[in-house]
């Protein structure tokens, strides 16, 4: 197992806790130094907020973890391509790099609808490594929907 | 004075506060039914928080306010034009409407870089009114640089 698929891992590990709340199954850990320094889910139905996303609540915890608005030297995982505000925040808090797993072709901002992490017109560009265990990741989420489907 | 007008005074109240504690002046309100439901200022050196955006921590209050994600019938009211990231939670939000003040030619993503709030590509858009005391707005931020490169 690569290091990414590790930590990626984690992410699901937290996308699952949100299936299990009944939330979009979407997970986000953010590794400093080798370390968890933040990790969350999806909590958008639970709060209720429009911006509890697994990535921004993230971010935030990064922060307030290290004490600085810029996370250099951070890497965010998670489970889904991050949508245009996931993607901002991505680029406001000055990651260094971002690992998700699959595709989101509605929202995704990182390569499917805008290409916005990396993106020359801003004033920080984010590596991105995208697929890692995208199957696992995108199972989850198929799963979910088609539970609720369901009901 | 238009009713746009009197609620931007209210956003450019709250850009005044962000001026006098040192944080890059921009304010925001949400408004719902004619009253302010949520208002906020850029506190990201304050917290230190990426995210903390005066359009973003307004969202979270409106959500909080009302108790719901969604701000179906609200108009968010802020200083300068949003970045990608508060694009982005204004279209999560499915906020009505989004007025601002000036633009944003480095990074605003509601028609300046991108197009992110009434784009065709996502799942919802928000109507736009730009340009309301956009003098005022820019130079509140003009005066804020000024005095930041004199120190």
């Amino acid at each position: 197992m690569t290091k990414d698929e590790f930590y990626m891992g984690k992410a699901l590990a937290e996308a699952k806790t949100a299936y299990a709340v009944g939330e979009i199954p979407i997970g986000a850990v953010i590794v400093y130094e080798k370390k968890v320094v933040a990790r969350a889910y999806n909590l958008r139905e639970s709060l209720p907020c429009a911006t509890a996303h697994a990535e921004l609540l993230a971010i935030e915890k990064a922060c307030r973890a290290l004490n600085r608005w810029r996370l250099t030297g951070c890497t965010l995982y998670v489970t889904v391509e991050p949508c245009p505000m996931c993607a901002g925040a991505i680029v406001n808090s000055r990651l260094d790099r971002v690992v998700y797993g699959c595709d989101d072709p509605k929202a995704g901002a990182v390569r499917s609808l805008f290409h916005l992490v990396d993106n020359d017109c801003l004033n920080h560009r984010t590596e991105v490594t995208a697929g890692v265990r995208a199957e696992e990741c995108a199972a989850l989420m198929k799963d979910f929907f088609r539970q609720r489907r369901k009901k």
